[in-house]
């Protein structure tokens, strides 16, 4: 984890890149998630990352949650299953899926993300919980939440760290 | 930028994590694109992030196509103004967002995006283009694109790493 790298962030992405913008971190969860990977073995050998890492990155995640160490049922190996709280980054690897296939992939998608009930092809959609429109990029706002706006009064900067006192 | 760390992967996700993935990347367009902060020493301010990486980091955008460099009006200084590759990135800030709101937000989320035409709250869905549900994360499965999949044929990986010839 990248610990408090972003201290003074008053911001959700940081905090979340604080837990998985490490190099792999996300590559670990995709593979968990997509190809059903829980060996350390399997997630090197696909990966490809140094074994020092990945059990870095490994013993991080389950500290923070996002996978949890379970016994085989044989008790032989251990595997590393995600919870509720690792699944839940899915959105983020399709987010990053969807723009790497548009701008990064000129052959076309390496990968598509199907719906296991019907087959159909599955993207994210950014909406207005109001309206239900699908706003262009430039017509969506960040507005600081209530407990937070105190901290910057008058500096005119709606995200990112939080000003030092003066 | 990472370059090609994650060489081999068949994965548009590995892509733009190489395009993206670094420290402080994606904080400097979040910074861009909800702050809109357009000159170096306010990224400088806004992040507390060292200038040489700073620096690196708009460079490597305006290389990747992220950012384009303009002159001020006044001539005097430059801007670092988002391209539509780049506000096309907002889905992945959203998607962080979002997980830390839920994860990493003890005092509730510190900023909401809102639709500027109505002032609704924006949120991601994952939506089936074909029957329009949201699938469970354990619904969804990766699916290698035609051009790949005889790269991985009988390898059982759907996802990841391009198998080395043997």
């Amino acid at each position: 984890m990248l610990g408090r790298l972003y201290a003074g962030e008053v911001c959700s992405a940081a905090r979340t890149l604080e837990i998985v913008g490490e190099r792999w971190s996300l590559l670990i969860v995709r593979n968990a998630m997509f190809s059903g990977t829980t060996r350390f073995t399997d997630f090197q050998r696909s990966l490809g990352v140094a074994p020092n890492i990945l059990a870095k990155r490994l013993a991080d995640f389950v500290d923070a949650g996002i996978f949890e160490l379970r016994p085989a049922d044989d008790g032989t190996f251990a595997e590393y299953v995600l919870t509720d709280k690792g699944r839940e980054l899915q959105p983020v690897i399709v987010a990053l899926t969807e723009w790497g296939d548009r701008w990064a992939a000129p052959d076309g998608p390496p990968v598509t993300y199907l719906h296991e009930g019907c087959g159909g092809r599955i993207r994210l959609r950014t909406e207005c919980k109001a309206c239900g429109e699908t706003p262009a990029p430039t017509a969506v706002k960040a507005r600081l939440g209530a407990r937070f706006r105190k901290l910057r009064q008058g500096d005119g900067v709606v995200i990112g760290r939080q000003p030092s006192r003066r």
